[in-house]
């Protein structure tokens, strides 16, 4: 079963224009649907990157291992399950994490899967052997 | 992208017998595939149920709103992902959470995300308003 997924129609402002980006509110971001974007490889990568900066960072910036498509979904992805948000600077698409949102929904959340996804690397970079 | 799942033959130790239940082993488990198993309503109510208590339930103390067939393939994603262990008690398949197991490759992870899901469903089921 995938996680219900706000429609796009539902969470726009329609003042902000034709070329808003649709954003989940906070009483609309589930715990199922924010697990399975984090739940990826590629998109888990992104979300990475993004916790190393306070800036939003441009699609462009990520040197990903999939088509321009596909990392357009992830990032969609991303966006409609409140792990991201995404706005135009210019003509360019910027992306953000939205730590202070999760964080008050899901307390430690997204710090624990980020250090588990830090360790997981290290420890298959350095080729150790596991704990236990 | 889907996690990677190691396939069953791989991690059955064959001395077990035709009756054994695949499992990764620790090096195999993946932050990923664990964000996937968890990322769904049923496998997450049921990593719940698990958790309260020490012991190993039998699938039908499960009351699920979902057939017999996808039961047993939540379980088996849960499995294969390395969140749970199987095993047969007589003709009943009983399962525990890896706990220690999780906890030794990713610490607070498991905990994290089930007070998440707590802190979603006393929300939800009260009508509580969001934080922020």
């Amino acid at each position: 079963m995938e996680p219900t997924v706000t429609p796009a129609s539902a969470t726009t402002d329609p003042a902000a224009g034709p070329r808003a980006l649709a954003h989940p509110a906070l009483a609309e971001i589930r715990i199922e649907g924010v697990l399975h974007a984090l739940a990826d490889p590629v998109r888990l990568r992104i979300v990475r990157q993004l916790a190393d900066t306070t800036d939003h960072l441009a699609c462009s910036t990520f040197d990903l291992p999939v088509s321009k498509s596909t990392t357009t979904h992830h990032f969609r992805v991303l966006r409609e399950s409140g792990v991201i948000h995404q706005t135009y600077r210019g003509t360019a698409k910027v992306s953000g994490l939205r730590t202070e949102d999760l964080d008050a929904l899901f307390p430690g959340l997204l710090a624990t899967v980020l250090a588990a996804s830090d360790r997981q690397a290290e420890r298959l970079a350095a080729g150790l052997p596991t704990p236990g």
